[in-house]
């Protein structure tokens, strides 16, 4: 179900485990900080793990370092470049936050790059103590695996003052939690397109409102 | 008009203005990247500067770190803490875009602090060359020199969907800018002001046509 190459990252990763540690330091003039926020630390794991895959010569590319401008994917996966992987990251000691994707976007593209459904997601669980980062859980997913239903829709987003964001991830590792993942790709695309049809309803309501609103004010 | 420690502050910072060379390194076992990218700089910039000030044996102290939890100010300045400065960064090959203030929260902080208006702003303009940073330019300014109208409302804001977010910045560094800065610190309070009365206006109207949507949809 996933690629081999994303297989492949997985076992070296989880090999490794015990000496992925680091941090960020930053520096200007002659004064050095050890930073100990976690704002970028996504898109910098993200970067990292290109680097990484380089120097363990597995076939993994940036669509970014080859010119494509295109949101996603993070990275190719196989020698013709077949598989598309997602680089996703949390802190262990709160709940997986991290946007999997654009709620619009995302229902737009699965449209005109139906293989995108296909894409894998690599996801690191890591702990920030101090300054010092260490990186203690690494997963292989698919999208359907690590998300779920939830009372406002039924596919989780984050949702504020009734505009949709992003499509959130589930509680994938906890035994306790309260909305269990998709068992099936297909139970996840009927939730994406349920959640769609429904907001776009919402919404058309919205901006009919809207729309009679600018008439009075500009009137 | 600026707190005396500000003005030293910004002194110092153009004496060395030409050693104000940096970067950030983000490594995990070993990998390290020099980053290229420009989230969360500007915390970076604003933690590396309590550092910088602290070696430099200046009067400012970080409300974080003796326990306040409190959104403003970044620092106090002076032997009895009695100035408020807030720090600020742009790619100065950009245009400034850094959120000022949230502007809900800023109206109401006036009410209760009305000292707040008076905060220094220490704004750093950088350059990022690949991963080499360089700060090029540093202003020290009132909320006032630093904020103008807008088209869409007496003060300019963030706004998305007809919801505003943040309180951002005039061009107040370009001859050519479109919209001037305030002249005085009356004229932006009346400003602010005038935006939240219009902005309250329409958000009740839409609150209340949220609040039948909602009674028709649970009736």
């Amino acid at each position: 179900m996933y690629h081999k190459v994303s297989l492949d990252a997985l076992d070296k990763l989880q090999k490794q485990k015990h000496k992925l540690v680091g941090g960020t330091k930053f520096s200007i003039g002659n004064i050095q900080i050890d930073v100990e926020g976690k704002d970028g630390l996504g898109g910098l794991i993200e970067e990292w793990f290109g680097q990484w895959a380089l120097h363990e010569r597995l076939a993994i590319s940036n669509p970014k370092k080859v010119g494509n401008s295109q949101s996603f994917p993070d990275y190719f996966v196989g020698n013709n470049q077949e598989g598309l992987l997602e680089i996703k990251s949390f802190d262990v000691a709160a709940s997986a936050n991290f946007d999997i994707a654009n709620f619009e976007s995302y229902c737009d593209s699965l449209s005109k790059n139906p293989e995108r459904i296909d894409s894998d997601y690599l996801i690191f669980g890591y702990k920030l103590s101090g300054s010092r980062l260490t990186i203690e859980e690494i997963w292989l997913k698919k999208i359907w695996e690590i998300t779920c239903p939830s009372e406002r829709w039924p596919l989780k987003t984050q949702t504020k003052r009734n505009v949709i964001y992003n499509i959130r991830p589930a509680a994938w590792y906890s035994k306790n939690a309260r909305y269990h993942i998709f068992t099936s790709k297909d139970e996840f695309v009927e939730a994406l397109y349920a959640t769609q049809k429904e907001y776009l309803g919402i919404k058309e309501s919205n901006e009919e409102i809207t729309y009679y609103k600018s008439l009075k004010n500009n009137g």
